[in-house]
């Protein structure tokens, strides 16, 4: 933390981190700044046990507007390359990240932002938030994995008359689909979203850790294999102090106080 | 469009080809000669850029009986062949066409009806449609691709329930699940669908033609896969004169004219 | 049927197989015995025939509180090994019978007795059931599939806050998700599911096995590859005599009666 960044608001309480795209004039959208700031803090994170739940919102009232048009491919020689050397490691960095990731969304999430959201582990949106897929009005494809989340999310048909259309969804329809979570009025956004990362803060990590690599793995997984990587799962964590923990926290009714061991 | 069908009625107007089912004293059943037409009718439009849109409809009150039951396995000597050598290529075709295709529901599509609207990348039915599922009341399964459709939209304890009653959803379940993206008062759908069929003629045809390809793959790809996938796809886009075109358009505040190119 | 089974309520009526899980007092922990004998009465039926349709429930008022924790891994080395031995095997013994399993949930489903829930091929609750998902409390991770299954019922977001929390689903939360067909008062549960069962037992066993097969396999291939799957499924019902007597049925306007052959 003695990086001082110039697209985000970065700052570690107790063990939740909160990470604030911090460029409101632009609407939070990703420049090749952003990309390398956020790739420095979640390689940070990674291997910074004491955090355990990590919040990733926005100053201002956009989430992110999407990629910085005006900056455009930079020093790249085609948007693929762009894509693939700055974008796909970061979306896969948090993808891996121990600790689960909760999106904080404030208003509107369009292209790219809405990719980064959906990548998160949980989302909570302010009740006038909303979701843009406006690729299609400039001639674009959804990317950074946001046509493999609207299809899970919305099924075929919904997801291309969103995207085809270059549409937008309401908070009501995000949370409807399972694209966020939870609702909460504007005023109390942050405030909730603190609380909700307390309350996980609190729980096995390592479990955590697991559940989310389970279920991003089972996502292409049979049902078969997926039983195999959760047997290799649970031998992980009954082996843990955690588990130990839990066990003798029950037996001697109080609350169990994990270290992520 | 110099030849005539016996089992289609298809015509070109503007940017919009409609294909109508025209077998209504079978309930627009599939015989032999209705996939062939359909399958030069696709064909054509394939290489068709200046149809940007395919409604995909039916004369009469129903969509789709299903496979003509009379008529049976006609030349081939096994069902398999049949379906793999008819229904699979045509099937594929439309999956594969760079048009978005409407299916416009009027009534009931059953069977493998039902599986070629499911196939359609948008669905607009009539209110009082439904789609019937009766497979298993003669000792058959699903095919054409339904069982996957059904899956996908309905998971599989519900998918397995409708497939194993012979059971209908009605339009309003079909909306529920994601089945139709639209219902419309029967009276209304034609023109609705054709409204729908002129907005979207209007958008960027080569971002459609991706995006279709995108969803598409995107169902058996991993999320990393897709995002590289996306890239591709992106570079594609991203050269075209529709995007400078969509560019020049709002920086001079007027609607953009694509041309697919 | 000639075994007494220590855990288990075992009964075959007609052609409705019942299987209680009968361990009120640990609310019908998964033990080594019950798995064993669980495993013995599938293999039985796999060849049984003339059952038609198996009710999977419980006596007393949960349906199981999941794996017997007191129990632990037994004469296993690890969990891995209990997972991979015990459980893996018997839950792909379910997946694979030839009948339909119907679970009669009357009370809480929890861990991987939720799994089995989720693994039958349809699922009756009582409304006043629910589904806990508890693991994480004590620092493990689903298992069994529940993983799987949860993320193709809830999507990846909701999947992990509810692992994540160790949430509990209220059975009207389970119906909308999917995961209960059906939710019946719990004085008529037994009942009705009975009555669903012989409604599902007069309807032909080969495409109800076929079915099942088809919309397993469907989870993790590609729409043509099921199509052609489908196909093959086709060929196998399309020839056997219970499509005959189908067809002769429906001219001859009665009800057709299947043999399974």
């Amino acid at each position: 933390m003695a990086a001082a960044y110039k697209t985000l608001d970065y700052a570690v309480t107790g063990a939740i981190a909160t990470i604030l795209l911090d460029k409101p004039e632009t609407l939070n959208a990703f420049s090749q700044q952003m990309r390398s700031e956020l790739l420095a803090v979640f390689s940070d994170l990674e291997n910074n046990s004491a955090v355990r739940v990590v919040l990733f919102g926005s100053t201002g009232k956009a989430f992110s507007s999407g990629a910085d048009l005006v900056e455009g491919i930079g020093e790249h020689k085609t948007v693929e390359d762009q894509l693939m050397k700055e974008y796909a490691p970061l979306l896969d960095k948090m993808a891996n990240l121990p600790q689960p990731i909760i999106a904080v969304v404030p208003g509107v999430m369009a292209g790219i932002g809405a990719a980064f959201a959906m990548n998160c582990d949980l989302v909570v949106m302010s009740d006038t938030g909303s979701m843009l897929m406006a690729f299609t009005n400039i001639g674009l494809v959804p990317d950074g994995g946001a046509s493999w989340q609207l299809l899970r999310h919305l099924g075929y048909q919904r997801a291309f008359q969103l995207i085809a259309e270059g549409g937008r969804m309401s908070a009501h329809d995000c949370l409807e689909a399972g694209i966020a979570n939870k609702l909460v009025p504007a005023d109390q956004l942050m405030a909730e979203a603190r609380s909700w990362a307390e309350e996980l803060s609190g729980r096995a990590p390592i479990a955590l850790r697991e559940v989310k690599q389970l279920l991003r793995k089972a996502s292409v997984l049979s049902y078969a294999d997926t039983i195999a990587l959760e047997a290799k799962a649970q031998n992980v964590c009954i082996g843990t102090a955690d588990t130990a923990e839990a066990v003798a926290a029950f037996l001697e009714k109080r609350p169990a106080v994990f270290k992520g061991r």
